[in-house]
């Protein structure tokens, strides 16, 4: 068995999402909204179903998903990208973050990877032979330093994974960030990855910029999109690759061997979403951020010490009062007081930080209430 | 750049499509169905859409579906596989077997592999750190031999790959050959990654037995099946691994980092299918082995020499007398003639055969005759 994998211990997110079944808790773990998603999007997939094509769709994706992905990213983020030779359909983020990362590894290539960071990074850096020189980012702040970028890349350095904006921080990295990351890859003619899933989900007026958009960058990134987060369908595992076209021929051999394609109907009804207008962006945003209000607010007026969320569905908490032990405080926080939480310390390859416990706010009020009220019986 | 992945052509299904289109021809190359797949199923999947759930499942799969396919397995292979530890869903039967190599293979490994194969496997084998070993099967019987397989085997061995059915040779391996492969097995303590999407797809009379079933392979072999083929729905891209609760833990890993999980409508859609009498199955693999009959009859009247087809949608016709060279034949035959199929050098790591072209037959009566007529010109 390979060792990467062999040694390692069930997800966090599956871990406390069972545990919140087993103890009938309210799961403010795993990032899922629980709206069940645009109904005319759900509705598009369905007639594509039953009237539209379910053979293999081309392997780079449906000809008018690849374009209402470029034309997306064009209205919304000024990119310029070739739909034919510069936009590619994966099922889901995670698969375009491993095809990426086996595409542009040789073995022993460094590649310098944030902490915190997604469970999957460091593994999949590892498995594809890549040697991890990791930049811990400082909280409450979380943001790229120059002294720390400085003593991690390298001449070796061939790729840098950014995730933008940050699960589990929920930072949105602005343009002092971007600019010095961009200049450290420029330097050492470095490729970034940049997952940049919860782009859309950013709150108080800021705006996601896309790395690629950055001066030099255009021809060295790899910005991976996720339709699941896009649209609060977690579970249709419907992402895109956006790359310049010498990059993606690479891309795609990944893609074509990990899982040559998406389903179409799901494809079709994404599709059709792109296309949506800004309002509905903007309505989408005010949702998830009026949901933040309320469960930061509910958790301060609890006296929770709760730490600022620019971006995606989640807020922390920093519980160094109760001893600062993440993952006893989860553990105790589902068993006994019934809502479960993610102990942050899984974001932490060493499990450096212990005192924060990130919750998701993607949830109707009555949700966040309920759970309010059983986060008042765990002070 | 990683050179496994930079240094390979598109893929030959994606290419001999694209010529299709771009000459409007009959596709007989790229293996999908005409049909547009149960409609009962395809209402399933929709219904779920719309009125279930569309975010996260469980990582290994819908409870429901992972029960389906267990007990599906042991109606129709007499297999005792426990649903919440031997049985795992997948984004489609590539990412399952891409997971498969990721987690088994510890570079420098050495796997056994059989040619023709299919044309991820050389290439996932490579970039998961693996050392190919490369048995030639002889036409036109294509039978696994022992001194083949004692040339290949050595203590350095930890994987074989089998694809039983074999695409594109159309071979349905038999007791003998799974015994012989079988007792390979044991004796170097191999694990045996068993790629039998075809299992349903047999014909004459034929059963396919599964190697997990044969003496001491049920702890050494990880099981890959398909819904796009058994449904004739290949853009689904739902697969299924089975393994024992030891391998599967490893697997899960390889999993969890290259798709997490798999759209819920279709799992439930699929689920729902799995129920289907035998009656069902029975009737699919008689219309297959009709439109086998008819295009194998249309072509032998043509002068064409057919060899014979057990499985798979496919068959295959020899085309020395043309001067043997199958890549020459089918581009002339897309071109000039109008009929797209697959030379069988492209499941040939180093090219060795050319002789062979494949047809896929699972297509409407009317599509395969009238390919037939523009097969007769192209002699
Ligand atoms: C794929 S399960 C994890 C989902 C997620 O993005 C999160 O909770 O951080
Ligand atoms: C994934 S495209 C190839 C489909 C197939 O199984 C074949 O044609 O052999």
């Amino acid at each position: 068995m390979n060792p990467v994998f062999a040694d390692l211990p069930t997800t966090v997110f599956e871990r406390m999402s069972a545990l919140a079944r087993a103890h009938g808790a309210i799961n403010l773990g795993q990032g899922f909204p629980d709206d069940p998603g645009p109904a005319d999007i759900r509705e598009v997939g369905a007639k594509a179903l039953i009237a539209g094509n379910n053979q293999y769709p081309p392997m780079m994706g449906l000809p008018e998903l690849r374009t209402a992905i470029a034309a997306h990213y064009a209205r919304h983020q000024g990119l310029d990208l070739d739909a034919g030779s510069e936009v590619m359909v994966t099922s889901g983020a995670t698969e375009a973050l491993a095809g990426a990362l086996m595409a542009l590894i040789e073995p022993g290539d460094e590649v310098v990877l944030f902490a915190p960071m997604y469970d999957a990074y460091l593994p999949l850096v590892r498995r594809a032979g890549g040697v991890p020189r990791i930049v811990p980012l400082r909280p409450p702040a979380f943001r790229l330093e120059e002294a720390a970028l400085a003593a991690a890349f390298s001449p070796r350095t061939r790729v840098v994974l950014l995730n933008n904006p940050l699960n589990p921080s929920a930072t949105l990295f602005g343009a002092d960030d971007l600019a010095l990351l961009a200049a450290f890859c420029r330097r050492f003619d470095a490729v970034a990855v940049c997952d940049e899933v919860w782009e859309h989900v950013v709150f108080d007026g800021a705006r996601h910029v896309p790395l690629m958009a950055l001066p030099g960058m255009r021809g060295r990134t790899v910005k991976i999109g996720s339709a699941g987060k896009i649209f609060s369908l977690t579970g249709w595992k419907v992402g895109f690759v956006m790359a310049d076209a010498g990059l993606m021929r690479v891309l795609a051999k990944a893609h074509q061997f990990l899982t040559f394609t998406t389903p179409p109907n799901l494809q079709a009804a994404v599709a059709y979403g792109l296309a949506k207008d800004e309002a509905y962006f903007a309505g989408m945003r005010a949702g998830y951020a009026r949901a933040r209000d309320r469960l930061a607010e509910g958790l301060d007026r609890l006296g929770y010490r709760v730490l600022p969320a620019q971006a995606t569905w989640f807020l922390n908490i920093d519980i160094a009062e109760f001893g600062g032990d993440d993952v006893a405080f989860c553990e105790a926080l589902v068993v006994r007081h019934g809502v479960a939480a993610i102990p942050v310390s899984a974001f932490y390859p060493d499990a450096a930080m212990r005192h924060l416990v990130r919750l998701c706010f993607a949830k109707a009020d009555a949700t966040i209430d309920a759970a309010l009220e059983r986060l008042a019986d765990a002070r």
